[in-house]
C-alpha cells in the first residue's frame, strides 16, 4: 500500500487530493502538511509526496525527500530555470513524476490526437480545434489547447506562427490545406472542453475531452503516485504513467 | 392540387426542386423551364412558379406572372434595388414568397434563437455562436450565422461592430457580459452546421441546425408554394409560411 | 428588496440556495431554518420562504405562512394528494410558485421543444431524445426526459405507451413516423444532459440542455421568489415566472 | 501509376469509385465492367480490380485475376464459407485487400477506440456507445457499432450477451461497472454517426465519426488499391493499409 503525504491540506486542491487518495484502493493517506507545519515530521511516514501547492515550495520538498528517499509527484507549474534544474538533479536519485496536467483523459486526448494526425493526413483531412472555458479565464487559447496545437504542428509539419488561424472574418478566401483553425469559446462556468476535428470530403473524426471537476486532476496525481511504487530514479511524465508511447 | 412550374430545370437546384415537388403530396409538377425556352408556354398550366435561377431573371418571371395571375416563390438573392422594387410592386397584385433561406429548420432556428434570447438574459447567460461549412467557402461567417447575430443583437441591445468577437487570442482578459463570440470553422464538405450556445453558471442551452443536402431548401420552397394557395396578394417570407410569429 | 427565509440551511441544497440569494441583487437573506428550530421566529422577518427540504414539511410551512401572509417557493416533490390539496387551498390566499424543476434552462428547453414540435411536423421530422446522468441514478429515463416526452406526445398526438421506443436491437424494420426514440445514457458524474433531435431528409434541429451544478436550480428558485413580489394570490409554475406562454 | 478496373460501373457505388479513382493522383482508370460484359477484356489493361458489386461475383473475379496476376480490392460482404475460402486460397498467389468497411475515418475510429479502452480502464471510466442512421435502416445496432462493441469487449473482458445494454427503462438500479450502453438512433437521412464515450468522475472522453457520403468508402478503396502496388501476395485489411497496428 502506497503511503502518501499530501501538502497544502487546507487548500481546495489539497482537499480534493486527500479525497482522491481515500478513493484509490492502492493508496493510503500517511500524513498531510500545511504552510508553517513541520515538513520533516509529515514526510516521515510517507513513501510518496503529492505537492500541488506552489512552485516556490518545490525546493524545500526536494531537499526533505532526498534525506528520506521519498518519491515525488509534482503538480505545480511556473518553475524558474533554477527550480527546474533542481528537479532534474533530484531525479537522478529519486523517482519523480512532473507533468503540466495530471488528467488521465487529457493525456489520453494528447496521445490519440497524435495518432489520429498520423493517419488522417492533412492532404485529405482539414484540422480544426475548439475549446471552451468559463467566462473568467483571461488567456486564449488554453494551455491544453496550445499543447494540442503543438502536437498537431509536429505531426503535420506546420507551425504555430504561420498556420494557426484564430478566428475567421470577412472575405477569407477558400481554406488552405495547411491551416489549423483554433476557436476559443468563453462562457458560464465551464471547467474545460476541448475538441480536435478532422474533416474530409464525406467524413469527420472528432476527439473530445470534457472536464467537469478538479477531481480528474487529483485522481491522476494519485494514479501517478501508485505507479511510482516500483520505479527506479528518474524523471517521468503522465505519458509514462499511462503507458502512452 | 397546386400545379407548379420549376425554372432552371437542368441545373442542380432545379433538379432538386423537381424531386421535392414530386415528393410533396399537395403539389404536382405542371411544367418546367430552362434558359432559352418559351416562358409563357411554361407558365400556362401552372398556379405557382418556383424560381431559384438568378436574380436578373426575376423581372421576366414577374412580367409573365402578372399576365397570368400566377403565384411566385422567389429563391434567388442579390437583387438590385430596382429588381427588389419590382418584386414589391408585383406583390400588390400577386401572392409572393421571397426569402433568403427556405430551409424549414434554419427558419425554425432563427425563431427559437429569438425566443431563447428573450428568456436567457445576457445578465446570466453568455452567448457564443459557432458555424461550420466546407473548405471552399470564401466568406466568414456565413449568411445564416450573420442573421443569427442580427437576431441576437436585436434581443440583447448589442451591435455587430462593438460586441461580436471573431476569434480570441492572447491575454484577452475576462469575458464581458455584452460580447457574443462568433466562431467560423471550415473543413471537408460540410453543407452547413450552426449552433447558438447560452452558457450560465451551472447550465448551458444549445440550439443547433445541421444541413446535409440542398433538398432541405427545395422542400421548404415547395412548402411555401403550397402555403400560397389560398393567400391574398402580398409579400411573405418563410416566417409567415411556417407561422413563426 | 425581497427578504427571504431559506429552510434546510445545513443541507447541500439549502447551502446552495443561501449562496444564490446572496448573488441575486434583488434578494436578501432574512433568516434561515433547520429541522428542530422555531419556524415562526424564522418566518417573522421574511417576505418569502424557499423550501427545498421534504414534501412532508410543506404542511407546516403552509400553516405558518398563512398566519404571517408570507409568499412561498416550493421545490420539493412527491407530495401525497392530501399535501397537494393543501398547497392548492393555500394558494387562494397566498402567492405560491410550485414547480418540479426550477432550472431556467430546463424550463426554456421544455418551452422551445413545444414550439419546435409545432413547426417541425412529424410528417417530415423524426424525433429522438437522449439524456445522460451519472452512474448512480436508479431510474430511466429521467423526470426531465419524461416531461419532454409528455410535451412531444401532446404536440404530435402520440402517446407514451405505444410510441416511445426505449432502445432498438435486432431486425427492427424501418422506423415508423410516429415513434419517438428515447435513449438513456448513464456514466461518470454527469449532472444531467438532455437533447431533443428533429431529423428530416437533409437537415436536423437539436435542442440541448446541460446542467453542471445544483446552483442552476437554486438560482431559478430565487428568481421565482423575486418574481412573486408583486403577484396576487395564486398557484404559479416556472413557465409563469419565466413568461413562457 | 496504378491502373484500375472498376466493376459495377453503372451502379451508384461503381460511379462513386470511378470518381474517386479520378480524384486520386496515384491512380488511373484502366477500364470498367458491368454485368454481362466481357470480364477478361476489362481486366487486361488493369493492375488492380476494385469490386463492390455482390459477393456471388467474387469467384469469377478471382478466377480471372489469377490468370492475369491482377491485384484485388474486395468491398462486398456476406460471402458464404466456400466463397470466403476461395479468397483465402487466391491470396496465397495474389495481394488482396478484403475489409468490411473501407472508410479511413471509421477504421481510425476502430483503432483509436481500442487504444482508448486500454488506457481509460473500466474501473473508472463507464463506456457508452451511440450511433445514428437514416430512418430506412432495418437492423440495430449498425455493423460498425457492432464492430466497436467487439473491440470494447476484447479490451475490457466483457461480452456481447451479458454486458451490452440496449436501452434502459424503469427502475434499472445503479449502473454496473461492466455494462456498456448501446444506443441506436434512427431518423432523417443520416448517413452514419458513431460515438464512443468514456465517462469518469470529473471527465469524459468522446470519439466520434460522422459519415456524410459514400465517397468516404470509395476513397478508402482506391487508397487500398494504391497501397497494394508493391505488396507481396497475402490477405490484408484496412488496418494494414492504414498502418494501424
Amino acid at each position: 500500500m502506497n503511503q502518501i503525504l499530501v501538502t497544502g491540506k487546507s487548500g481546495r486542491m489539497g482537499q480534493t487530493i486527500i479525497q482522491a487518495v481515500e478513493e484509490n484502493p492502492d493508496a493510503a493517506l500517511a500524513s498531510t502538511h500545511d504552510a508553517g507545519e513541520d515538513l520533516a515530521a509529515a514526510m516521515a511516514p510517507a513513501d510518496t509526496v503529492i505537492d500541488f501547492t506552489i512552485h516556490s515550495f518545490t525546493g524545500e520538498v526536494l531537499a526533505e525527500a532526498l534525506k528520506t528517499n521519498t518519491r515525488l509527484v509534482i503538480g505545480t507549474t511556473g518553475h524558474s530555470d533554477e527550480e527546474r534544474a533542481a528537479i532534474v538533479e533530484a531525479s537522478k536519485t529519486l523517482p519523480i513524476v512532473f507533468a503540466p496536467n495530471y488528467s488521465i483523459g487529457v493525456n489520453t486526448l494528447f496521445w490519440l490526437t497524435r495518432k489520429a494526425a498520423q493517419v488522417l493526413k492533412q492532404e485529405r483531412f482539414d484540422i480544426e480545434v475548439t475549446e471552451m472555458h468559463h467566462r473568467h479565464k483571461i488567456d486564449a487559447p488554453s494551455g491544453t489547447a496550445r499543447r494540442l496545437l503543438e502536437i498537431l504542428n509536429e505531426e503535420t509539419g506546420t507551425n504555430y506562427e504561420d498556420d494557426i488561424k484564430h478566428g475567421r472574418v470577412g472575405l477569407t478566401g477558400a481554406r488552405t490545406q495547411r491551416e489549423i483553425g483554433m476557436h476559443t469559446l468563453r462562457g458560464g462556468d465551464v471547467v474545460g472542453d476541448h475538441t480536435v476535428m478532422f474533416a474530409a470530403d464525406g467524413e469527420r473524426v472528432e476527439l473530445t475531452h470534457k472536464a467537469s471537476s478538479r477531481m480528474t486532476f487529483a485522481a491522476g496525481a494519485v494514479q501517478a503516485a501508485v505507479w511510482l511504487t516500483d520505479k527506479p530514479a528518474g524523471l517521468y511524465d503522465m505519458q509514462d504513467v499511462l503507458g502512452l508511447q
